[in-house]
This record gives C-alpha cells, sequence and structure tokens, in this order.
C-alpha cells in the first residue's frame, strides 16, 4: 500500500509537471504568435487548449481517488491540496493563453501601431514567473517562489503603464483603436498569467512551509 | 467522533455560505455604484473585500483539518474537495467585483457618456447566477446548477455585444473614450463572474452526482 501510495504521488506530480510545460508552451506560443504576426501558431494554441483542460479534469480524479484510498496525512496531504488548487490555476493560465492567441490573431490583421515595447518585457517576466512557481513546486523550493512574489508588482505597473500609453496612442489617432484595444487585452492577460502564478507560488509555499501567505497580493484586472 | 464529523461539515458550509453572500453583496454593491454614480459604494464593496479574502483562508484551513482528521470518504469527500474549489472561485468573484468598483468610481467621474442598456441586465443575470450556485449547493440541487450553464451563453454574447457598441460610441466620438474602458472592464468583469458561477456550477453537479461536467464552457475574457 505505501509503494503504492508514493507512485501515485509520483504520477500526480508528472501530470502537474506536463500540465505546467504545456501552460508555459501556449502563453509562449501566444506570445510568439503576436510579436511575430503569426496566426498560424495562434491557431496552434487555441487548438492545444483542450488537452490541458482534460489533464486539469484526470488531475482532480486522481486527487479525489488519493483523498478516499489512501487518506493521507502532514506534507502528503498539503502536497495534495496544493496540487488540487494548482491545478485550477494552471488551467486558467491556458485559458488566458487562448486569449492572447485571440487578440494576436486580430493584431496580426492590422498594421496601425507597432507592437508596445513593454508587452514583450512582461510577457518574459509571466513566462520567468511561471516556470519559478512549476520548478518550485518539482523541487519543493519555495525560495523560487519567494521571488515570485516580487515580481507581481512590477507586472501590476507595466500593465498599468502599457494600459495609459495606449490610451494616449487611441487619442492621438482613433484609427489605431481596435489594434490598441488588443494590445490592451493582452496586457489584462498577461497580468492575471503574473497573478495565478502569484496564487501557485502562494500554494507552493504553503505546501512546503504550512504557512499562509495568501492575499498579500490581490488580484487586478 | 461522527457527530464531531457532522458539526464540523455543518460549520463548513455555513462558512461558504456566507462567503457566499458577501461576493453576492460585494457585487450587488459594485453595481449599483455603478449605476447611481455613488462612489461612496464603490469605496465600501473595496474595503469589504479583506474579509472574503480571510474566509478564503479560514475555509482552505478547515478542508485541510477535516481531511486530515476525519479522513472522509464517498459523499463527504466530494462536498469537501467541492468546498475547496468553490472556495477559490467565491474568493475570485470578490476580486471581479473590487474591480467592477474601482471601474464605477471613475465612471461617476465622468459624464460623457449613458450607460449602456445591457450592462444592468448583464449584472442582472450574473447576480442570478451566483445566487443559484449558491443555493444549489447549499440545497444539494444540480438543477439550479444546470440553468447556470445556459446563462453563460447568454452572458458571453451580452458581452461580445457591449464590447462592439462601446468601440462603435469611441469612433463616433473620441471624448467617451475613459469612461467606454470602465464600461468595457465592468461588461468583462461581469462575463468572468458568470464564468466562475458556471465553475461553481460545474463543482456542485460533480459533488451532488460524481459526474465530471467540465469544459463544456471555456473561459473568455
Amino acid at each position: 500500500m505505501q509503494r503504492h501510495f508514493v507512485q501515485e504521488l509520483e504520477a500526480l506530480k508528472l501530470r502537474l509537471i506536463k500540465m505546467g510545460s504545456l501552460a508555459e508552451e501556449a502563453i509562449a506560443g501566444a506570445i510568439k504568435a503576436l510579436l511575430e504576426h503569426r496566426g498560424d501558431i495562434a491557431e496552434r494554441v487555441m487548438a492545444q487548449d483542450p488537452q490541458i483542460n482534460s489533464l486539469e479534469v484526470e488531475i482532480d480524479d486522481a486527487v479525489v481517488d488519493l483523498l478516499a484510498l489512501q487518506q493521507p496525512v502532514a506534507a502528503d496531504l498539503r502536497f495534495i491540496v496544493a496540487a488540487l488548487k494548482i491545478n485550477t490555476a494552471v488551467e486558467r493560465i491556458g485559458d488566458h493563453a487562448v486569449n492572447i492567441a485571440e487578440s494576436a490573431r486580430q493584431y496580426a490583421h492590422g498594421t496601425e501601431i507597432p507592437m508596445h515595447p513593454d508587452i514583450p518585457r512582461m510577457a518574459e517576466i509571466a513566462k520567468k514567473m511561471l516556470r519559478n512557481v512549476i520548478d518550485g513546486f518539482i523541487h519543493k523550493e519555495p525560495s523560487l517562489c519567494r521571488a515570485v512574489l516580487a515580481n507581481d508588482d512590477e507586472i501590476d505597473d507595466l500593465n498599468k503603464k502599457i494600459l495609459k500609453d495606449l490610451v494616449v496612442m487611441i487619442r492621438q489617432n482613433p484609427a489605431v483603436l481596435d489594434q490598441a484595444l488588443e494590445l490592451m487585452r493582452v496586457s489584462r492577460n498577461l497580468e492575471r498569467v503574473a497573478d495565478l502564478a502569484t496564487n501557485i507560488a502562494e500554494d507552493v509555499i504553503f505546501m512546503a512551509e504550512a504557512h499562509v501567505v495568501k492575499h498579500h497580493h490581490d488580484q487586478k484586472s
């Protein structure tokens, strides 16, 4: 039984790692589609989202089975509860990647405004945050996650700046409206990705330290 | 032990009902602030969000304790796992109420455009969805939740229509830009509230029927 339990936990961890990688690829793909005007990559990101959704359902089921059949306690229980919460957050990151991909497809149709330079920067930070929380989870390394909590403020500031700059651009030239609205949507979705990465960081720290760090940061949109 | 367990489950349920009511009030308050240009109500919604955040942490802790100490199985386990997921969703609904309240405060400063008539309509549907999923959860009544799944498409259509109309309004008169952007933000946040209510509906149905209904609907922003 005990050996079986260890294997089940390991299988759960591998599935979450796979899901995290898929979400990371989806965000990277959506951003590449946006920056390189690649509608084809945007389509691919959208087409792959059902795979993330299926994994979410599989992981939820595996968690319920583990809780029911193994009745874990202490660190194992915290790991499993964290897995359930991280699972929900990663699935939502996949949804935000789809939103960004949709905007990338729309943005690629226009030629009115250049890319806002802070969007690629914001995307890099968000991707790094996601990578760090997944690594932090895999290696049970809360220090990687603490760095993520600090990144979140930087992302919030970039998002505010981008939205403000785009409003100025629309005022100066209303013809850029459609494209500027898509870039605003991208910025807000990246901000939400960073926010979800922050939630995951909190869950990993909870798992590793049995210490609640929630609500140091609140969700913005 | 068994009697204690029943009491603990009841206490968890009461806390979730309280949290659901607070989130419902927050959404209602934010919408009232928006429609009646009441910055004071918007401030109150923002000031009350920490209460929802604290309840989220309390509920998570209670769930971990219940799982560790009582090792529930079958229907009780499904209830507790659903509680954990619903908890996260309700906390996010509170965050969206804060976003709407922020927009209400900004919108109240301008006089450029009238309210889009579909926003109050969308708000009514979103509030009804939230009420139905909370009732569905309390009374373990999945039929209330099935209706919510149908509402979600209506909300998506309203959101698309509102965003499109507002773009037309900005084109006709760029002076409305700031207020129109706030209304877009409100519309998107209401759409997310409906989406989270849909997630809760799926969790309640899962709890009641041990049947996964996820990903019939996907998240939009």
